[in-house]
């Protein structure tokens, strides 16, 4: 039976001068607390705080780094049991579902879902054995019975995994239901909630002008004018923040930014809320209330978070067939300097004000974010989002922003994630990446060992609790 | 004299651990048969069986990349013998034409030129001594000694290159007489073509109308309207078939495709035929194939092969006097997001069709590429390409997409060249570079031995032969 | 007290085998002369030889790496004592300049700023204490002493730098005074000028009617036609020549070249002339500008530098509170293949003609750049540029360049800096990363080290010399 173990080295370089600093590194940082400052966990686990379902329900349908690699390989979405949206059936039997995945398990050699699910099985299950087809049932029937147990249960994760803070994301029409039972049972200072308004903020979302109608009457705001709009936005982002919100995430098609007059504006929003803008008027929409969100940000101190790149819903079919987040999610070239050019012409240079972008298109790294964030005052840089959350894309991120961006304007890490369990394994190949890096320049001399011993609990801890405010 | 000797371990990281684990991977490799499914070879080579010309006409005049680089340090192509198409006059002294090179063999320093040509040099002819103006007579004089010998005929070179298998590139108007020599005298199970349709596909094609009326002459289709051109494909690709194609190929300026409605196709064909079509008419035109291309893929069974991204014969003067593929063609950003949605909205969910994308613009492999092989059934990656097939080139490629696609979804390797001598040290690079990522993998505990031991396998045999549909 | 001392073996690799290679091809270069063909120090430095100011005056306001940096953290440009162009008020203060300054000189771990600054404080100054907030005081005390001293005028630093040729970059309207001191005085053969003419070539350039007035005045030329502005370039270029030049410079924010008819050019210039041109003719005009460049280039010999790609001012409020080259010019992706295309159908042949391309968008490296110097007579590649000049930026040149341009159609090391006391520090760094490029392909075998040797040499000296036509 071939073994799983993880090595106490693993993801640090062969060369043993190197190796010897990074373990120095990383065994000053491995036992931090874990800081999430962004996140798609699911509140109503914190809230209620009842056991997760099977094995199936938790590791493979809700994750789509997981089925997107098994359907690439021509395994069907509904023998995964992955929910349909048009009601057309999926596979229900968890137990086939699971022998399905554990038999192409070999397909994510080399990947950052390997690595993490390995990590979930050793570490957080206690398996001991590969997983593969002769041991999916022992590894099915072994999860259930552990998820059915009291340490399984997501506030004693919470404990086991030392999060010390944990940020989910809702939309501005979200009441926050789960947040508020969060703050009557005292756990509101670790689990907190952050303000993503694109269901009405863009126009293209589903459903948009309904949503702007919700939006108007949870908020008692007039959004039938653009004072209105805006202040619903006021509205919702003072709610968010009383309920430990501390920053807002924008996943827009593009980092387009717009300042234009108060006219322009409420002509524009005229158009917007009857659901009749034009693809250009959707997109100047989208960055003038980027800008505005800027503005609010100097008002309530929320920090602003701006996800761009993404073409949603690549393949139509399967978008019909299954929903949004299915996979299909593509990223595309991605321009930032003459797109926040409105924005940062208007606050760029504020002191109190912070925006942390990211992105999908590593060209950007040397080019133009961390020539964008090692001169304005207000730019922080994510870390590597999504494709790039991985050992290579981390390595290429430090390697390509800190020489002009340095290590102080970038944001720390966080999982972006929905697979709670996971959470330990992510940060972990984070902080045994960042030391990888920082193990390179004191071997090469760049740096001291003193220094990088700094720098290295500032990357895993320090720079992420600044940047998001938080504590 | 220097010394000409190819170290074993060349490539190989100097790390001891590194290097010891992907000696063993190689050693486990090296020996496999070759797979080349997809280059540019001549079949009259293999139908006819004679011995090879004098060095400077096997070797310098019509590799690009030797004379693109002497070109480049000033070195006039008429002094290389390069053919001109023009009827200028070109050195017919092959010694000088030899010295020449000779004398300039340093230029190459690092580049994978020299690293192919010493392997040639090596192990094909057998020198001792490096390359340079001292030994230059003695290379030439022994080389063309051997070249008339039965040891180097093209078939015997078939065996002892153990080349189990190797498609030819041919236009859709070759009525590939030199195939049906190669299947009389049953070398159809290793020699085979590919179906490569440019010429009547590409409206800005040399001598497009021209080709038409053929392509309608050879098949007896009318290709007067769109129906009968399709079909004139259906014939040509059943003729190509049993000439043992199973792919075809398509070398366009973008990866767009289309999925226009069966009149407005019938509209723009009409304009097409006549060589009346505008730049972005000729551009729809060339995706519109693609897709009818994909859907006869779904008919026949043939899998598809797309290299766009070149901007072909960029120096106009060069390519007055010499004509075609002289060196002159340079990559440029190339988008296959947005622009292969139409095919992939039409194909891209079909379990029997595979689609095998290259590319000049490394940009995409991470940011594109690798998220689309890592969701569609149909999309496998090809090798690096032309200036990218490189041991750099091959790194990056293994660093940027194997993280989101995984290696399940690529294609393994093929040598895309026309230099017959060069294919086994072409494959010896690959396979070395593909054993070096995996070695780096194995050494921080990414992936274990054994599993880079199959990895290995099918990193040089399997996966070129399963996504060419071979044997 | 922690100490500073540069490693001997600093930006090596830490494996043993490649360290000792690149020790070895190191210590075989790191004593040849500096050869600095291109930067943008003061030549009133060199033909009045007095001392410099203090060291916030020579190290930090002029230097917009560093105060770049400590603006993105926070720190207000007149606290750094940078002067304004609006005559608002900005520290005098140089010792609290200097505290702020090594008090925040941990932003820098990392950046090549910091790999600069060590070196001039170990080597230049004979620091062995590390600057911080502690050793400020000592620091800026024993700066300025040294400045007084005669060891450290102009001149004798030009000597203890081993520099044996610098150039300077003046303007089209500069008289060049200071060269006219520096040939009386018998430096004309170390120190030369370069032809700069972007603020008479560039309609969007601050003052640009007013200039070409000017430039008409110092020619004699009627600069009311488009013959009469050539001229007044030729004039200008030839007494440029006469001050030493080799090379002419151009900063664009495109590659964007033009080939106009001659009726195109002079209705062109009738409209730009005026100071009417839209953004489009600008930019036609810029490229047709260039275009002609290359022409002249063929008449006096002088040799053409191109360094497009950079949104220059980007931060409004900050470049109407200081002016230009504060630190907030951000590149932008920058396309090469069709830009060039016009000049170099006229010009790309001519094999007395050399090109240098400089970029900021990495991504051209091996997509566009290496494949055009790999093929155009004319074409020489630039080293890395600006954010780009550093340890890793380095490497990802070679990485992505060599391959297909080789080295020999690179152009070796220039320092671009303005930062006088830095360019020993800046080419031991570019000696250093260029013999661990090549100690690396020595270490697994594809170059030899006796290649290695000689590459070395024309790494650090010989390609400048030769493609700056020096000597």
């Amino acid at each position: 039976m071939p073994q799983l173990q993880l090595h106490p080295d693993r993801l640090f370089p062969s060369d043993s001068n190197v190796r010897a600093i990074a373990r120095e590194l990383y065994a000053s940082v491995k036992d931090l607390p874990i800081i999430s400052p962004h996140g798609h966990t699911d509140p109503s686990w914190f809230a209620n705080n009842t056991p997760f379902d099977n094995a199936a329900d938790l590791l493979i349908k809700p994750d789509h780094y997981v089925f997107r690699m098994l359907y690439s390989q021509g395994i069907k979405l509904t023998d995964l049991g992955v929910p349909t949206a048009d009601g057309s059936a999926t596979s229900t039997d968890n137990r086939e579902i699971w022998r399905l995945f554990a038999t192409n398990y070999h397909l994510f050699a080399a990947t950052p879902s390997r690595m993490w699910l390995d990590h979930v099985f050793s570490e957080v299950f206690g398996f001991t054995d590969k997983l593969d087809s002769s041991t999916a049932d022992q590894y099915f029937d072994a999860i259930n019975e552990q998820l059915a147990t009291p340490e399984f249960l997501p506030r004693a994760l919470l404990d086991r995994f030392n999060i010390e803070l944990i940020a989910t994301t809702e939309s501005a029409l979200d009441t926050l239901p789960h947040h508020q039972k969060i703050q009557q049972d005292g756990l509101g200072h670790r689990v907190i909630t952050a303000y993503r308004p694109d269901n009405v903020v863009d126009p293209d979302y589903e459903g948009f002008t309904d949503n702007l109608a919700e939006f108007g009457r949870i908020t008692g705001c007039d959004i039938s004018t653009w004072a209105g709009y805006l202040n619903a936005h006021r509205n919702r982002r003072a709610y968010f923040k009383s309920m430990g919100a501390t920053s807002t995430d924008h996943g827009h098609p593009t980092a387009r930014t717009a300042n234009l007059s108060l006219s322009e504006c409420e002509a524009l929003y005229d158009i917007v809320k009857q659901g009749k803008a034009t693809a250009e008027q959707a997109d100047t929409f989208r960055g003038q209330v980027l800008t505005e969100m800027a503005g609010m940000c100097l008002e309530d101190g929320l920090v602003m978070q701006l996800h761009p790149g993404s073409v949603r819903n690549h393949n139509a079919q399967l978008f019909s067939q299954f929903g949004r987040d299915k996979g299909a999610d593509i990223p595309e070239r991605t321009e930032y300097v003459r797109a926040l050019k409105p924005l940062l012409d208007k606050y760029g240079n504020e002191p109190n004000f912070t925006l942390i972008l990211f992105t999908l298109d590593e060209t950007v790294y040397s080019r133009e974010l961390a020539p964008l964030a090692g001169h304005y005052p207000c730019l922080r840089l994510g870390p590597p989002w999504w494709f790039h959350d991985s050992p290579e894309g981390m390595r290429r991120f430090r390697q390509q922003a800190t020489e002009t961006a340095g290590i102080f304007n970038t944001a720390g890490f966080n999982d972006d994630t929905r697979a709670f369990l996971s959470i330990p394994a992510r940060h972990d190949v984070a902080r045994r990446m960042d030391c990888v890096s920082l193990a390179e320049w004191v071997s090469d001399h760049r740096i001291g060992l003193d220094e990088a011993m700094t720098l290295a609990y500032e990357m895993a801890y320090g720079l992420a609790k600044r940047a998001y405010k938080l504590g």
